[in-house]
């Protein structure tokens, strides 16, 4: 057992819920479960033992192991898992994420992305690694249910991402999402890092929006504005403007 | 030098943004100012130490104090400040937080809502500190801008808070908000505890809205919730639904 490191080609799913989540979607890519001492037999982990026992899933009782994974959250079930890809579906909607660079709010991301009907996440490098344990557990199970690509650049994405909308969001961006109106093609949201946002030239990638602030003391951080921005996209309607 | 406790009568602004704010906004409450010996002698810090001497505010080089107050960041500046009042405006809208949970989320609130031009903050208790440095720094400088009031049941709150619509954000609440209508009257949009949202007595306060999403894994987180919620009513035109 081993503190989680980029090069492996396993993750941690800490905590039950996200361990019965893995066990329930992926149980071929399980290679095993942790249990501590102090975990309780309680409804979910007799679910979790069912399942492992179902799918010949190893378990290992040891405390050490949740000492070296997780410092500082009670956590007391873990799931190994090999690192899967589900590639995202080039006939939907997709967010897209240019050179995240916090795993926290990636994985709130997921999660916001998800719960709005949005499955499928572009990552354009340089990227976070999206199997990160803080990822995984801040996506709360979404990171389970979501398709997700990496491209080594904008124009690598383009290059499969044919037909559809571009949206970027920029401080400076051109429209107001208040007036943005959609067609009947897919649409791709695109966000930039935290601190730095999107380059320039992303204008021209498409059309670029601005969510209109009143009073400007920074800007929104990024997981509000995607929640923002994929809120109004998935309650507009094709070929009509909002405003 | 103490690590902060709530019973203080003073908190910490850390870093030279927040402090740079701390003395343009409140330099009578400002105590004094910390500085690192790592701290750079560049325009900001220049700004502060100029803001410190017209106000006679005493500048404490020290980096011992760093390490007590500051365990995880890099900061090289703190401001020590007296916690002052700055009493919500009942003639304006107000975003009101029952019970909320998380210090770090609470400080991204604060930054969206001023983002939005909501600077009325009511807080419902049991309820967090908002003078806590981390709701201080996670407010990215909002919270020196802010008004917030506590009130001790929400029904304290209504006493004061008259000839206005209250708007319940509640899971099962009753109303999608794209539904939502606004009169002309100000509005209180009030959200529930991270964890266990609003209880059900929140129905009858006023319109319980609920925020549609297609796929529920979990709920949007709190500060994402309140994001959307805002930017929504802050583009209503009043007496006009927006479906």
């Amino acid at each position: 057992m081993q503190k989680y490191k980029k090069e492996f080609d396993y993750s941690y799913a800490l905590g039950t819920e996200l361990t019965l989540e893995l066990l329930l979607s992926h149980p071929k890519d399980t290679i095993g479960v942790y249990v501590h001492s102090k975990q309780k037999d309680n409804e979910i982990y007799q679910r979790i033992m069912a399942l492992c026992q179902k799918n010949r899933i190893e378990v290992i009782r040891s405390d050490k192991a949740f000492n070296i994974v997780n410092a500082k959250e009670n956590c007391y079930i873990m799931g190994v898992f090999r690192k899967f890809t589900n590639d995202i579906d080039f006939s939907r909607n997709h967010v897209v994420l240019v050179n995240p660079g916090n795993m926290g709010n990636a994985g709130t991301i997921l999660r916001t992305c998800v719960g709005f009907g949005i499955n499928d996440i572009a990552i354009i490098s340089p990227r976070i690694d999206i199997y990160d344990p803080k990822t995984v557990r801040a996506s709360m199970r979404a990171f389970f249910t979501v398709r997700f690509s990496y491209f080594s650049s904008f124009d690598e994405y383009l290059k499969k991402a044919v037909n559809r909308d571009i949206f970027c969001f920029m401080l400076d961006g051109k429209v107001n999402l208040q007036d943005v109106s959609i067609s009947d093609r897919n649409y791709s949201l695109v966000f930039g890092n935290e601190a730095t946002g999107l380059p320039a030239e992303y204008h021209e990638y498409g059309t670029s929006v601005f969510i209109e602030q009143l009073n400007t003391v920074d800007s929104l951080n990024l997981d509000n504005a995607v929640s923002i921005a994929v809120y109004q996209f998935v309650n507009m309607k094709p070929n009509r403007s909002r405003s």
